[in-house]
């Protein structure tokens, strides 16, 4: 710490007190958890270092840089979620840089590299992993999964209820008097494409409908001219669909525009509803109906699961589904 | 080195080999620029050290962690100019890691610490900073500007022709036979704004046409729903615009909104042009004519720049501008 500073590190805290430095941690961040006496000396610790408790106590960053993982930057779905995560991180003294990877076996020894030169003491990671890399990659760093996860490990996560999100926007087009929805989605190696599929089919199943496969379209990836190709087939088809439930709104915008070009009026002619309420679904024209999901929250509370991991390894593996909120939008109100 | 690993350091080859680390990664990375023996001491280097100079030479990551900042994650204009950054980056065996910051007096403590922690030896600035700060960060830190540079200092940039850019859009909106042409774009601090809202006024003075300062807008921030009030004040009002040149995408995806809201027909009664190119601008219904930026290339240079710069801190400060294109959609298209 240098001499001039008002600050003091957790550690010189931890030490004064007598206690650990995940202790000290606990009571300045996450106030009301560490009680009695323990709680007493972290605070008398403070005021001896020269600190305050009636305002914010300043931490010094206590050296930890946390790495978040982000498959791409091209979908704008991340930003809030970062945001989330860097609040948090930057509440408890830490760092917080953004890695664009995605994370297999040919870049992985890349991003160990990276963990060892920068010293990082964390990662999050939001895109699927295969198994067998994400265990390693769990016991060289702690590590926390937000919005994709593995359903086979037991490791911490903070993601959504994609299946009932995804059983709630079909119930609202069937409410609407749509029966022939379409449904476009991602690779079945994401837990969200699967997991979306399964809401979809459970609505059908719940309102006594059969499921049509040729409605049912996987995309590779997330690709907006891939979707419009194929939903221009949907729609150029004998007995095409009245409307599309598409596990993303950059899906649901290239439905949109396969509309207009295939001469369907949006949401008369077609109701066409996404997946993650990001700006561009209320940019559109029409708007577009969709799920949001609760972004900031899912980056802060993966970032607070992380720390808790650094602080203290030996804590059970958390798993935490937030609730999503479903938007209706001019894309499917008549 | 790693004894089993077939990469030989940079460090390596250049002390078997007699030349500084620049030398080599000069061989390594621009094949071409370094000739005569200094080149064939390099190659016999790399070769007794048990490389290769048929395929692509690997080299170990150098120990070089480069910072990307960015003002905001939002704004997707910003991916592919990350992405051109660490292809430049990877090559030359350094790390690249993004960190979203508004740098200025009260963040700059923290990014001083982050640099310190991390051992970053060179960041990448895409956003307007004061002159001191920029100044004070470039004398931390190797630093090149790309997109948003200072015009006053003398530190090294890659960005665009914005003025020339801006003008050519306009005199398309003249061509089309536009009279009054409405300009949105950003605070005058960033030089992007200067430089259109420049192109802007030349295009319309060589045209022999008058300006009108209440079509003209600077709002305070690259904001969809301040556009949207800002368009929708122009349309309403006597004697509305029958174009609009915004300096970003966001701000045109806004006044076709606004216009789709006030019932004007676009291009017919409206024609809307943009800024960046962003994937909205050719996924929205019209799609948006715009300005596309090489943005793989800025990041790329930048980068290259930024190394040059590291290997040697000596050479004078090169400031690139690339050129722009031209993209003309349905929206400025009857």
């Amino acid at each position: 710490m240098p001499k001039n500073s008002k600050a003091a590190t957790v550690a010189e805290i931890a030490a004064m007190a007598g206690v650990s430095s995940a202790t000290v941690s606990r009571v300045l961040n996450h106030k009301g958890i560490v009680k009695g006496d323990t709680y007493d000396r972290v605070v008398a610790a403070v005021h001896e270092l020269g600190g305050s408790f009636s305002e914010r106590t300043e931490v010094e960053p206590s050296g930890g840089l946390l790495i978040f993982n982000l498959p791409s930057l091209d979908n704008p779905f991340y930003s809030e979620i970062v945001r989330g995560a860097k609040t948090s991180a930057t509440r408890h003294g830490y760092h917080l840089l953004i890695n664009e990877e995605h994370i297999n076996r040919n870049t992985m020894p890349r991003v160990l590299k990276l963990l060892h030169k920068t010293r990082a003491v964390g990662m999050v990671t939001t895109n699927h992993i295969s198994p067998d890399i994400l265990q390693k990659l769990a016991s060289t760093v702690a590590l926390v999964q937000c919005c994709e996860y593995d359903e086979e490990l037991d490791l911490p996560y903070v993601s959504i209820d994609d299946l009932s999100a995804s059983k709630n926007i079909v119930e609202h087009l069937l409410a609407m008097g749509r029966r022939r929805i379409a449904f476009i989605s991602g690779p079945a190696r994401y837990k969200y494409a699967r997991h979306r599929l399964q809401g979809y089919r459970t609505a059908l199943q719940e309102a006594g409908l059969e499921e049509d496969p040729r409605l049912i379209v996987q995309l590779p990836e997330i690709s907006y001219d891939l979707s419009i190709s194929s939903a221009m087939q949907l729609l150029n088809a004998d007995n095409p669909p009245d409307a599309f439930f598409t596990a993303s709104d950059v899906y649901a915008a290239a439905v949109v525009r396969a509309a207009y070009l295939a001469g369907y009026r949006v949401p008369q002619d077609l109701m066409v509803a996404g997946f993650d309420n990001i700006e561009f679904s209320s940019m559109a024209i029409p708007s577009i109906t969709t799920v949001s999901q609760p972004r900031t929250q899912l980056g802060f509370m993966a970032c607070e699961l992380l720390l808790e991991k650094i602080m203290d390894p030996d804590i059970p593996n958390k798993k935490i589904v937030l609730e999503t909120e479903l938007i209706v939008r001019e894309s499917t109100a008549i």
